[in-house]
C-alpha cells in the first residue's frame, strides 16, 4: 500500500492556483477518500510566473526546469494545466512515458491527439483523465465512461461554450446586435480580447471532439467537425425565432446513425419549451439521448477557476485511488476504428432561411420552385417587413427535414434568382 | 485475470427482466468495457414467477431455491431487484457475506440499512452499488462519489418522485384538484392503486436518505426525514403560487449547516424562473450546490424499466471491472458519525400561509400581531376572494426567513384567533 500519492503540477495560472488551494485546503477529505495523503511534490512554472505571489508561496516546490520537474521522486500523478497544444503535448507524453497517471484540463491537446495519448497511456498502464476539459465542474465525461455505458448513445446536444451562450442570451433578451453583445461580454470578462476561439465555435469543437470520442468510441479530430460561429446572427433572426417558438443557441451536436457519426457546431433553433432553450448566460448543458435512459441532461457553470478545479481534483482523486488500489490503465476509453465521421453534406435536419427579396408578385413562387427542384419541402413561410423605399421585403422559410447537400444546392439556386437580393441567414433547426 | 464474471440475479419483475435483456443484447459491448465476458449464471425467482414467459425463456438458469442460488459456482456479483425491506435485506447480507459484490435497485432496503450494509461490504471487501435506487438512469449517486468529491456540498434540492411531479404538473397546468389529478395518473399507470408511498413522500424520503448519506457522509435514516405529502395542496395554492411567481414542487431537500444536516421532503414554492420549476411531468431532477462547482443539475426520467436497467447494468459493469482489476471494496462511501441530523424545529426557511378569515376590519392587524409576537417578519400579504354569503375572505401571507419552531407557534396562535376560521395551508418557499 502506498503511504503517500505525489502530485506534480504543470502551470500556475488561475486554474492551477485554485487546484493548489484545494489540494491543501481539503487535504484531509482527499486523504480519506483515497486511503492515504495526496501531496503536491513539484510545480513546473515558466520564468514569468516566478514573480507571482502564488509561486513565491510555494517556495522550493517551484521549478522552471523541465528535467528537474520530471525527475522529482515520488511523483505519481502529473496535472497539466498549461493549456494549448505545445508544449503541453510533449509534457503529457513525457509524463505518461515515465509511468505517471495524467490529469489535464486542456481540451485542445486532448481533442487534437486523442488516439495518440490514449494509446500511450494504455502502453504505459496509466490513466488519462480530462474531465475539466469539458464543461468545467459539471460531470460530463464520467457519465459516458461509467453511468451510461449500457446505452447506445443516439445523440448529444450541448451548449458548451459559456461566452457564446452569454452573448446569445444578451442578443435575445436585450435585443442588442452581436457586436454590442460581444463588447458587453468582453467588458464583463466573459469574452477575451481576441474572441475568435469562442465565437467561431473552435472551443466548442474541441470539447465536442472529446465528448463524441467518449460517447461513440470513435476518434473525432477537431478538423472533422463542421463549424459555424455566431457572428452572422442578427436581431432579425432572434425576432423570427421567438415568433416561431424557438430560442437560438450555439449547439455542439454529435449523433450516431448506422455506425456513422455526425459532428457539428453551429447556431441552431431550439424549441423554446425545451430544457436547452432555458440554459441562459454563461451556463453550460449537455443533453444526451440513450436507448435505455432516453434523455438525460447535465448542466451547470462550464468554466471558471473554482468549477474547473473541482473537476481537476476529482480526477486527481480518482487517479490517486487507482494508484492506491494498484490499478493502472482502466481501458474504458477505447476507440473503434470501424466508425466513420459522416460528411456534412449527408447530414439531415430542418432549416430556417431568411432572405431579402424584391417585393413583387410571383417572387414566392420562384423561391418555392428552387426548394421544390431540390426536393426540399417547405413547412412554413413568413413574409413581412416590406420596405417601401427600396421595394424589398424579408421572407423566412422553414423547411421539413432536408439533406445539407440539397440545401446547399438550393442556396446557390436562390442566390442566382434575380428576385432574391440576399440570403441573409440559414440556421438549422435541431431540438423540437 | 478472470476469464468470465458471473452474475446472479434476484427477482424477475419488469426491471430484472430488462436487465436480462441488456446483459444478453449488449454482451459484446459490456465484455469490451470490462475486459472479459459478463454472464448471467443464476436467477432466483419466487414460485409465482415460474409461469412467466421470461422465466421459461431462462430455462435452467432459474431457481426458486435460495441455497441453490447462493451456492452457484462462479457467481461474482449478485443483483438484487426484488424491492422492499424483506427478504431483500437478508439476501443482500448473504450475498455480501459470501464475498459477492452487490448491485441493488432497492431504495427502501439501502435507505433503512445504509450503515449496516456498508460495514458488511467493507468487512467482506466487496462493493455495494445502488445507482438505480435513485432517479432511474440519471447518474445521481456517482457524481457524489466521484465527480464532486472535492466539494463541500451545501445543499441538494431534488424532484425525485415522478408520480407526484406528474400530479403537481397536472394540477398546475390543467387547474384540476388533487383527487382528479391522482385518478388521471393512476389511469396512465404513473401512480399505483395504493398511491401512499408516492404521494406521502415516503419514496422520496428513501431516495433522499441515500443521496444525503453520500453527499454528506452521514447516516440519514428515513425516519429522521421530516415528511409532508402533496394531498393537502389545492387549486388555490397553485393560483397564488403563479401570481407570486412560483411553481409548486415536491422537493426532497438536504442541506448542510455547520456540520448539522437538515433533511426534509415536502411541497415547496420554487421560483418559476428556476430550473427546478421547469421540470415537468414524470421527469426527475437533482440540483446540487458545492463550494467549487456552485450549482450543477442532473435531470431525466427517474423511473421505468429501461432507465432503471441502464443504471443497474452500469453498476454491474463497474463491479465487474473492479473484480477484473482485483479491486474489492473501494471504501469511498464512508459515514462520519460526528455529523448530526438537525431537528426540524431548527430549520429556517420562508413560508406561505393561506387562511380563511372573517372579512371585517382589524383582522389583518390581529393576524400580523401573531406573526410579530413570534418574531416572524411578513414580506407580503394578499387578501382577495371575499365571500359575501359567509362574510369570510382568504388571505395569503408570505414571510421572510423564519424558524420552523416559531412558525409552529404562530400557527397555534393563528388557530386560536376567533377571526381565523381555518389555516388552509402552509407551504415552504425554497428556491428563489
Amino acid at each position: 500500500m502506498k503511504e503517500r500519492i505525489g502530485i506534480g503540477l504543470m502551470g500556475l495560472g488561475v486554474v492551477a492556483g485554485q487546484v493548489v488551494e484545494v489540494l491543501k485546503g481539503k487535504a484531509d477529505v482527499l486523504a480519506r477518500q483515497v486511503g492515504c495523503p495526496v501531496e503536491l511534490v513539484k510545480v513546473k512554472v515558466v520564468e514569468a510566473d516566478l514573480k507571482r505571489p502564488r509561486a513565491k508561496a510555494l517556495g522550493d516546490l517551484v521549478t522552471v526546469d523541465e528535467d528537474e520537474f520530471f525527475e522529482t521522486p515520488g511523483m505519481d500523478i502529473v496535472v497539466e494545466a498549461i493549456g494549448g497544444e505545445k508544449p503541453a503535448l510533449d509534457y503529457l507524453k513525457r509524463a505518461i512515458s515515465s509511468g505517471r497517471h495524467v490529469v489535464t484540463s486542456n481540451k485542445e491537446v486532448v481533442a487534437k491527439h486523442t488516439a495518440e495519448l490514449l494509446a500511450l497511456a494504455k502502453k504505459n498502464d496509466v490513466g488519462l483523465r480530462c474531465e475539466a476539459a469539458v464543461g468545467g465542474g459539471i460531470p460530463l465525461l464520467s457519465p459516458f465512461q461509467y453511468d451510461l455505458v449500457a446505452n447506445d448513445i443516439g445523440g448529444i446536444y450541448a451548449i458548451i461554450n459559456g461566452t457564446t451562450n452569454y452573448i446569445l442570451t444578451s442578443m435575445d433578451i436585450e435585443g442588442v446586435e452581436f457586436e454590442e453583445a460581444l463588447k458587453q461580454a468582453q467588458a464583463l470578462g466573459y469574452a477575451e480580447a481576441d474572441p475568435e476561439n469562442d465565437i467561431e465555435g473552435i472551443d466548442a469543437a474541441y470539447k465536442l471532439s472529446i465528448l463524441a470520442s467518449l460517447a461513440f468510441k470513435v476518434e473525432v479530430k477537431p478538423q472533422d467537425i463542421y463549424r459555424e460561429g455566431i457572428s452572422r446572427l442578427d436581431s432579425h433572426d432572434f425576432r423570427y425565432a421567438r415568433e416561431l417558438g424557438y430560442a437560438i443557441k450555439l449547439l455542439a451536436i454529435a449523433r450516431q446513425d448506422n455506425g456513422s457519426i455526425e459532428v457539428r457546431v453551429h447556431p441552431a433553433f431550439v424549441d423554446e419549451s425545451s430544457f436547452l432553450a432555458k440554459v441562459d448566460g454563461v451556463y453550460n448543458a449537455v443533453l444526451a439521448e440513450g436507448d435505455l435512459v432516453d434523455k438525460v441532461m447535465f448542466s451547470g457553470q462550464g468554466a471558471g477557476p473554482l468549477p474547473t478545479s473541482s473537476a481537476v481534483v476529482a480526477d486527481v482523486t480518482a487517479a490517486a485511488r487507482d494508484i492506491y488500489l494498484g490499478v493502472g490503465n482502466r481501458g474504458i476509453w477505447v476507440l473503434n476504428p470501424d466508425k466513420k465521421v459522416k460528411p456534412m453534406e449527408e447530414v439531415e435536419t430542418r432549416y430556417y432561411f431568411r432572405m431579402n427579396i424584391a417585393d413583387k408578385s410571383g417572387v414566392l413562387a420562384k423561391v418555392s420552385t428552387v426548394f421544390g427542384q431540390n426536393d426540399i419541402s417547405i413547412s412554413s413561410a413568413i413574409q413581412q417587413e416590406t420596405d417601401d423605399s427600396t421595394g424589398t421585403a424579408e421572407i423566412v422559410i422553414m423547411t421539413h427535414l432536408a439533406k445539407e447537400k440539397a440545401v446547399r444546392r438550393a442556396l446557390e439556386g436562390l442566390k442566382s434568382l434575380d428576385v432574391v437580393n440576399e440570403v441573409n441567414n440559414l440556421i438549422r433547426v435541431e431540438i423540437e
